[in-house]
């Protein structure tokens, strides 16, 4: 264990964009900003300029992911993968002595917990198929970011914007609970501004995986 | 929304042991220490002083926890029902037009997110059936607390030992994170040195509703 404060769990942020340091630690920050126990270590795996867009893309970028994970073990109490396909999630949750989280796993039970009429927002790939497995007979629609073929779209005013019209028109479905289910959908930003507007609870995937690491970290804030 | 401070939400908690307001307010407290946005309500039904301990007690509870929470919906942002039967909490989550949370959906989704093998532990009358139905296949060994007919044991030198004990068991039958299942194990106050001694994740049937509450919290800390 690498804890610079006793009181703060460390959480590696490993995020499957390759991008440089300060956009790296962007999810981070935001699992900071909302669960202040924590402290959080971010690092990206390389060669993947666009993410993983697609269930295909997450085959290759497997060995990447496990590797990583391997080296950031060490240095750190959970480790969270910020990508909602769960890349390498169950059999590093196998290998490793850290508590392991996947974004998908972590947002999809977040929304199970707080209703049973899910609506995620996906880009156009689709759900990632742990999401759909997870919520099951609970996932009561399914709506796509239009014109997002890859994450960097959603940073975008345009992507915003479009991710908004989504969520909406999900309430407009019957929805209860709304749940982003790609993690560039946290990067864009807009989730807050969605929480303030929309009647329903909206779950994010990179902070749900700040409500667990906060939920098993040891020690005491006293 | 009654908050006092902007950059907090309010969490209602829902307690179903009568109490006096300095033991109702335990859980909040709780809820606090480990998710310090959020600010917390509590309020006990009345005429349950051993609390909810079976399935059958909770049908006659039924309609103090619904008039309570009532009650409470209008001052806080988030409702918490401080029991892992989840007494009324589906009726209430479509009824009410804040988040409603119960303890038993959100732990059992919290550890689920964490592994596939999943130990619970649970007071002599066993399992709440939300609980059961929720972990389903990865549900992987069922303990009870020997000796705790109500939850007032479990606050005892010896209701904490056997506690322990019981988790410890858990983890040689192979399971990959502790649930505990009854609120009044939070009570305890056994779970933090649980999550020291222990290798595996422990989640916290009250704490797993705090961390929902966070992720749901409208506004921002800065």
């Amino acid at each position: 264990m690498n804890n610079t404060d006793s009181t703060k769990g460390t959480v590696g942020v490993l995020r499957v964009l390759t991008q440089g340091p300060e956009a790296t630690a962007v999810h981070g920050s935001i699992i900071e900003e909302r669960y202040p126990r924590l402290e959080t270590v971010s690092r990206c795996i390389d060669d993947h300029p666009d993410g993983i867009p697609t269930v295909e893309a997450e085959r290759a970028a497997l060995p990447y992911v496990k590797s990583l994970a391997r080296e950031m073990a060490d240095q750190v109490d959970t480790l969270a993968i910020s990508c909602a396909l769960d890349p390498a999630v169950e059999s590093l949750q196998k290998e490793l002595s850290i508590p392991v989280i996947g974004a998908g796993r972590a947002v999809s039970h977040a929304a199970l917990s707080l209703g049973n009429k899910v609506g995620t927002i996906g880009l156009e790939a689709g759900d990632p198929p742990i999401v759909t497995e997870t919520l099951g007979a609970s996932h009561h629609a399914s709506r796509q970011v239009q014109g997002a073929e890859t994450t960097n779209f959603l940073t975008t005013d345009d992507g915003r914007a479009t991710i908004e019209a989504t969520a909406n028109a999900l309430v407009e479905d019957g929805c209860t609970v709304i749940a982003p289910v790609c993690t560039g959908i946290t990067t864009s930003g807009v989730v807050p501004s969605l929480r303030e507007s929309i009647e329903v609870p909206v779950v994010d995937p990179v902070e749900s995986m700040g409500a667990l690491a906060t939920l098993v970290a040891r020690g005491s804030s006293d």
